[in-house]
């Protein structure tokens, strides 16, 4: 059974920490830097790459970014208003190098700020279009005096390089697995996207930990969208032949209500998994449609890919405040927050080890009686455990697996777990 | 594109106009002389006829009945109390010839009236019992003075003649076809039904003037009841063929709220196109059951027959005040009422001609910025026309036609024929 | 048709009666007296056994057990404080002997009372558990004098001897068959469990006055769960080919709400119909679930054995305050009582004779008025019977039996039995 490791929330918390100053893209060092960081904690974990030209299903792979310097002067008092030694979200990501004088007119054009959150320096990224730009506060940007001008310097490289990922793969007794991906291409946020790669990574530690295992797992470390498309565009025929649930970790380390985005049609083992698990182990839970799909789940869920993916989060992105600006900080993100999420997506691992369809041995009832599984001396009904053993008999019919019959029962499928080991103990019941 | 045709509404009320004064009943002068005026606007419309005595399923074509003069005299003053040159209705269709000097009491036995419409002549008829009757309002029924003879005279006629039908049929790329049935037998009166007829009249000009059409339309003028069932009895086998969608057309000339009557387990895709429609293109519209039914989807879907027909109104036959009585008039109905209606039904055959299912020709989303489909500058999520698009193509995967997607999507189905234009355009679709 | 005989209620409400001063249990003596005065009803009857110690799937045949005396006396008095010359619930059922002096901390864990019931012996069995025990009152419990010691004489006896039930086959024109299975091994309680034995020998006079049936009828009278685990296991076979609705009949003696609980699934023939008998001829029923059961669906709806039993009672066991104690008496039910569950019992059977799938003999729908089965003069839309019969004719298409038409159409299958039967003699429906 998963117990909630003291303090695994600090730990997480911590693998946030050390991420968070990393200047990182869809590719280039910062990316291979925060992989390194996790081979720490999992050593198995293997480094994929592909070259930047190559084609993946209608995508091209782009070329390789880094960052070096970045920052805007103001003239004549070469004062840096801009730098992104300040935050590494002041450059619009993937812009291209560039030095010049400009008038704040020219400037100008170059310039994202969010007139709504006049703090936050907000997040962009220009991975496909050739292009500069800066991120500021729109109360940094009022702040600029319109009669000067500035000199700006972009020491950025953009190369044939390559695109990276991180994979660890835990084997079980059975080739079947389970797939949890997250992405690891946001320079420093913390809900979107630390919490995604910290959790993965304590996941990995946790399911090393199980002794017996049923399922193998797999870890992916992608940048978004490409990474996912790459990925799959090269293991496609495995992960539709050997995939029985996918998860796609984001947005997991605050402390808000949890959140719910099904699959295409919601109809899978994960989607199935997840809401018997948020259901019985929140105090609520947020459902959101596919339509308001926004992270790999888009890959995975395709036409023609159709994998069994689902994501369970906390505030799902799009949908909180702080979302893709520098408010979205390590003051957001927390041990607790993240324990929360580290708790829910241990017991589906355990579910997922413990489910299949399981049928009962006897035609009619059993004799509880017999076996002291039963009060003894009858007054009234069944209640609390025997209650739970007895329906769990009458829909272990063959067509219900451990969740199904939870489900049907209105229980929690981890607390079935214990009732399902107790009716195998006592040979009342078959795995099918 | 549908467009709204300036003053096509003002057309059809022309029509309705031109077609109100002719007494009609299921056979007749009355029925082939309101044809021919309909040929004046769709000159391909064929007239179709079967004999008086035929068989048609458990049914016997009727005799032919016409009318020449009808009315009651007060004696001995000679007074014309009732005469059907004031209206069509005063005489129960289908009255058999008589001439006779009757009692009160005796007349009385033969008249029809509403007593919870005092002012309203109501529609009889007696088409498969011999017997006459004449109809008026309760005002003049109580006006007459019950102390007086009158004399009723009748001069009609019944014999072996034929009943007929008018036929439109304009081929399209392919046999596949969609059938509007209307029903031309009501004497007098506007929305029931004249405007079923008048809109299918301009409905069919409206699928000539495409310059494309991949589909063959079927435009049917009969008489209600045993005109479909004739109709059917004929041509079963190629309905059940060729058919994909039909709509019954009546009661469509008012300004009233739309209503929907579906298909007998209202599933087929002329309700999946109706409720689509509807849904998106009205404020709001009252769905019936198909216990509700009342006109020739009574035919169209009874067992073995099961063509794929629904009715789209706007106040249903049977549920407003007016209904079968001389108070649906030309009052009643509005250029706007049967301009509305034209744009329902335009609108749903510029789906149905558009309607098919695609399928996304690559795994994984398609690179839209490549394409320029796309912002190139990324700050926060999908919207507008991407969002559109991007959802197209998450449910373009085989099992939905475009107006799966649109439901599922939440969207006009005719709104995403864009979409799909577009994504066809930049081969990011098929058609399967 | 089934009608209401006058005073049937009174007449089951009678054999209530008889039944209610035998001490019954599983096995025994009483259970056999009580066939007996039920074969004075049903001579049919026939007395199954099977012998002590012999398998039943995971059971074994109980020890027949009986019992002569049973009391407690205070010390040194000799006053009889408990005896179950007074109330046969006064010992635990299955009591082994005993006979002993005892303090009042020995005798007190061998007491059974409720606190929250304090004028009510409570009924307590022990079948698989040797022991012994007297239930009384909590008043009579708390006069006991606790300084006092008591003479317990328990005279029963535990022994290789039989299991019996009594069987009652009706047989039909098909062997198809109906089963209503009841249980009379609660000793001297009126609703649960003598309503039920009661009901179903009325029942069964019921079907043998019909004079033709199509299906044959089975009730059974057994032990609760040991019973009918032993029936199932020599009869599995047959019943899985022959039996098409079966009904667990239970606590049908009160004048309170009806109650349904489903079959395991809630989707067989005996859900369906008693769904719809309730639905249309009560007042308003309460509807448990599955996961509420408690008596022999138990067995019959247990995977492999999957029989299409549901039970329709009044008050449900376990759902009121009397329930399993001396306040279960034959105040609590009434001849009302049983009689409203005759009524719901017979039309059910009444249904089930009628119930298949018809189909239209006809094409469209047939002309009602040649065959007088139609207003000759038509104002305005159907109504009354005729409305019933093209509703009928409309939904006879070969995907629906009676009970399904009456569900489409809103009505209650009972009422539409006399639609059919005038549909079929006019050759318009065909029974498929």
């Amino acid at each position: 059974m998963a117990e909630l490791t003291m303090g695994v929330g600090e730990d997480i918390y911590e693998l946030v920490k050390r991420l968070f100053p990393i200047h990182r893209s869809i590719t280039g060092k910062g990316f291979r830097e925060s992989l390194r960081i996790i081979k720490e904690y999992l050593p198995e974990i293997e480094i994929g790459s592909i070259r930047s030209g190559e084609r993946c299903f209608d995508w091209t792979v782009p070329e390789e970014w880094d960052i070096e310097e970045a920052y805007i002067e103001e003239l004549p008092s070469g004062k840096r208003v801009v730098d992104i030694r300040d935050n590494n979200l002041h450059i619009v990501s993937y812009s291209e190098p560039f030095e010049g004088i400009l008038t704040f007119e020219e400037l100008e054009k170059h310039l994202h700020y969010r007139e709504d959150l006049p703090d936050a320096i907000p997040y962009v990224t220009s991975y496909y279009h050739r292009t500069w730009g800066f991120c500021l506060s729109y109360n940094q940007f009022k702040s600029l005096d319109r009669s000067k001008k500035y000199r700006v310097v972009i020491r950025s490289s953009l190369f044939k390089g390559e695109l990276n990922w991180g994979e660890v793969y835990i084997p079980g007794n059975t080739d079947k697995e389970v797939v949890f991906s997250t992405y690891l291409c946001h320079p420093s946020m913390a809900n979107n996207e630390l919490s995604g790669p910290a959790l993965c990574t304590f996941l990995g530690r946790y399911i090393k930990s199980k002794e017996r295992r049923k399922l193998s797992y797999r870890i992916l470390f992608l940048p978004e969208t490409i990474g996912s498309i790459c990925y799959i565009s090269r293991n496609l025929k495995r992960l539709k032949e050997k995939v029985i649930a996918g998860f796609v970790v984001t947005c997991v380390g605050d402390d808000r209500e949890f959140s719910y985005l099904p699959s295409r049609y919601g109809n899978t083992l994960a989607d199935k998994l997840a809401l018997n698990i948020l259901e019985h182990h929140t105090s609520g839970f947020k459902r959101y449609s596919f339509l308001d799909r926004g992270s790999d789940e888009r890959q995975y869920c395709s036409p023609g890919v159709d994998l069994p993916f689902c994501s369970v989060m906390r505030s799902k992105y799009g949908e909180y405040l702080e979302y893709h600006t520098s408010l979205d900080n390590l003051e957001l993100v927390s041990p607790s927050g993240l324990e929360g999420s580290y708790d829910i997506y241990t017991k589906m691992i355990d579910v997922l080890e413990n489910n299949s369809v399981y049928v009962t041995t006897t035609l009619c009832e059993p004799q509880m009686s017999r076996r002291n599984l039963y009060h003894k001396i009858s007054h009234l009904g069944w209640s609390g455990f025997t209650k739970l053993m007895m329906d769990f008999l009458a829909y272990a019919d063959g067509l219900n697996d451990l969740i199904d019959i939870a489900n049907i029962i209105g229980k929690s499928a981890y607390e079935l777990i214990e009732v399902k080991d107790i009716l195998l103990k006592h040979g009342l019941l078959r795995e099918l």
